[in-house]
């Protein structure tokens, strides 16, 4: 049933969409991005991989940044150093909001708020001599495409804009919740935002969250036990302040950036990437989202 | 592997933590529960039921109404009228405060907080000529157990600590969301908050969760697409601020009360039925959630 | 230079304003009255009364009656007493907010915000048997005026309207800080808000505040320190959220209602009353606070 | 009746106080204040000076400061130029909070709490050369005071410490309100915080906001209209957290720091100084404030 030719039929069901969303503008590189493109492929866990519409053409991956660094902070720290420092509950909040932050004395809500994949740089930053160098190393092996890059361009304007992430660092600092310098932290973390990976890449990476923890290279990266507990984390907080939403429309653990990607998974099946430019005012893409929903109502698979 | 040696061996693993939580005791009537009592039960979407402890002992079952008012909702109201007076996205906020709501217009995070609750009981207030019994005989002939009743006197002694709910619903009235007469829905939802149940009734009462919308009696409830979404609700939503760590420990869509109950479901498989009165910080069963982790790790099951 | 001259000059100088704001309208009540209205009077200490305008013309006095409730209060409670319930504070936030009453547990910012109203009058409430109608002999008496009556419609329509109200109240019996019925208490606070009187009785009402605690009769109401505390209050709380502005720009302790009245002083001179029914953003009288600005001006007299 | 023996005897009932607050240990520099200083100097508008306790010594002005940089900010720009990027109304927050800055999206409530100084200050860097020099000879020039001097371990100290503040700068600049960079500003803005100045010192700079703008050079520094508006803003703002309880029991335009101590004033008549470096919770010394209301009730003077 899984087939190209289904992907296909979705994104052009979903096509029409393209026109309501907006292209995030914050920095004039992801403005720059066409709106028209659209891209889908899945990864089974056995390694077959299906594609459709612009599913080759690689685009800034953004927050699905955050998830490839909480997966290596996982395999650097015992997992209780992490839990110490950032939580593990949705934050009914804005993505970039101190306003809580503030509450909870700069204890972050969860790993996938901009607060909390700051701490994870932290940590990071702490740990490794080449933060920088690793995530991308990362982002290669579990694509095994060993040609994806990060975008310096896109990371330079994000630094340039980073007026609110380094508020939010400073903030934490003041709680001792943040032990590096913040503008070295802040490189870091926006040049993980500026990789660069296509539908086809990001499927392939995330596999191993619907693996057990296996990338497609069989070297284990995560334990059983510790990917659910990702895909937990991903199910109630990935989707910024529309987890709710995208669980009851989607049904899988997913990811999201403001490059218009989305990657989820179904345990046990595949991993699935889609790419739309133009967000919703969650931040999500819009058209992105849609192929996803429809995607688990074809299937009739979802994790409920 | 599913048996009530299983279960025997999960409680008696748990039992230990007896001692560390805290009975509710905002009101008399709970605070006389004996903290002591333990009981677990499953029941597979064929039927079977397993049991262990005090698995037959009704109990409170408090907040776990929330999502059977939320079916008999559904049942009656088109999706989208329910939608529009209350969202689908965690709060991030303690399951009683009017911040949130006063800062989102009197539209509550979702149904299984007070508010969005509370929004439920107005709709049924609005549709049904007698919702109280409504609740009740729903709650009968999902368990099959026909001496299911509710306690007038919890249901009295709530009513009379029901300042802060009071507060909620006239919120929710001075934004326009909320129809009926305050006093009226109040004695509505503390009456379906004060049927008793134990643990078989509720675990025979929610494998319809599991079981694509289809109760025990095999006369369908909600669709599958509708019974999705609510474990989509139930995982993100259904235990107040903790839905992170439950998610991330038990891994099943779940909803608690204070009354030390919770069930969760395994779609497709079976739903599951905890009880222990010790409560943790965040208002859970604290060796009821422990049970349920176990429970997950021993079965090796969980939707992630 | 104190004349009735000068106080045409000036309502001829800010008649242009009217227009530019908006006459309160969440009562019909309120919103029938027309909007052209305008008038001033003062009140010197030793009882020398100015007119201009409207100033004969009785309106709903709102708001200023939490001046008026808050000296009966303190004529019937030791200070401690009062401000044990409710705080001395700037709120910094909209006069019906829920939000800090409830992250500072029931206790209101001040005596003049919604919330800290109700307090007192849940406390006249305690200590009264009629304290509607001994709130409506107060007025009558300052005021010189035995005509001066509530507004039953008003009061009724108030009522009607009254979920907002009921939210506080019913929060603050939450935290233990109501102790009557909510309703009752309503009613009362609502009575006291349907007062009509005029400038002229307004001004004549408040002089005692300008003359350290005597009213007009002679009979002292509140010693020379309590009068200070309560001008004090006014400065730093009596116009919403705008009492650091109307602090720069009147320089006088004063109490503003969305009838369109504001009172003021200057203490051991004179108090001088407002009225002009259409609003600022802030819900104080846009041309009266601009009447009261241009008089600080003419006179060169303020507190500061 | 003003005399040294009166502000002898004032100090002498507030001595037994000493004990009760807490010196600031925020950074090393003030901790080391010595807990039993109390110093008190008043400067009529004639110039006449009266002394009592350690009035002569030195201390670290710290907030106090935030009152002669705006006086300095208002000599360089157009009183809407300074209005529009802050505001002029009581937080009811912490001093160094960020929640309210996020809600009202960078624009801080007033020119003394922190982020409203940081405003400020980033004022005076885009108008100064040298910002720090000239803040310090303004200090100099208005007590008479060449010797005044920053204590650059201090200023250094406050700077290791800056992470609050620095995330507040970031905030704001997040919101396009502040134009210059972060950390030249924090630097000049502590270096204004550790300038050290004596209770005489103190007294006689302040003398211009009792005396219609004119400094004891007798070269006006405000003008009339102005000046009033800096004491509206310092009875209403001028107390961190605790305005309103100062307008209650001292009933005058003031400023507080965090070294202990409080400047204030009766306009038309002087200024007073006290300084005693234990705080209460909210931050302003608490021997100082009760010798200020002390002094009031004794003099039978105060603004209301």
């Amino acid at each position: 049933m899984l087939s190209s030719q289904l992907l296909d039929a979705i994104l052009a069901e979903v096509r029409p969409l393209i026109g309501q969303g907006k292209v995030a503008d914050y920095i004039p590189a992801l403005a720059q991005v066409p709106a028209n493109r659209l891209g889908m492929a899945v990864c089974t866990v056995q390694g077959e991989v299906f594609t459709a519409g612009d599913a080759d053409e690689p685009f800034s991956i953004q927050s699905i940044s955050k998830a490839l660094s909480l997966t290596l902070a996982l395999t650097l720290y015992r997992e209780e150093e992490i839990w110490a420092r950032v939580g593990k509950e949705p934050s009914g909040q804005p993505f970039n909001s101190l306003v809580q932050l503030e509450f909870e004395q700069g204890i972050p809500r969860n790993p996938f708020i901009n607060a909390g994949a700051l701490v994870v740089s932290d940590l990071l930053e702490t740990r490794l001599t080449a933060p920088r160098q690793r995530t991308l190393e990362l982002a290669r092996r579990l694509s095994g495409n060993s040609a994806v890059i990060a975008d310096s361009v896109v990371a330079r304007s994000e630094y340039q804009h980073s007026a609110r992430n380094a508020a939010i660092a400073y903030l934490m600092k003041s709680y001792g919740n943040f032990h590096n310098e913040v503008d070295k932290v802040l490189q870091s973390y926006f040049n993980a935002c500026a990789i660069r990976m296509s539908c086809v890449d990001l499927a392939r990476a995330f596999v191993y969250l619907a693996n057990r923890g296996t990338p497609l290279d069989g070297a284990p990266l995560l334990d059983t036990r510790t990917t659910k507990q990702v895909n937990a984390l991903l199910a109630t907080c990935g989707l910024y302040d529309e987890a709710g939403d995208f669980a009851y429309r989607v049904g899988m653990p997913g990811k999201s950036g403001v490059g218009g990607g989305i990657i989820a998974v179904i345990p046990g099946e595949l991993s699935v990437c889609v790419w739309s430019p133009e967000l919703n005012k969650a931040g999500n893409s819009l058209a992105g989202t849609a192929a996803l929903e429809r995607f688990a109502e074809r299937l009739g698979r979802s994790i409920f």
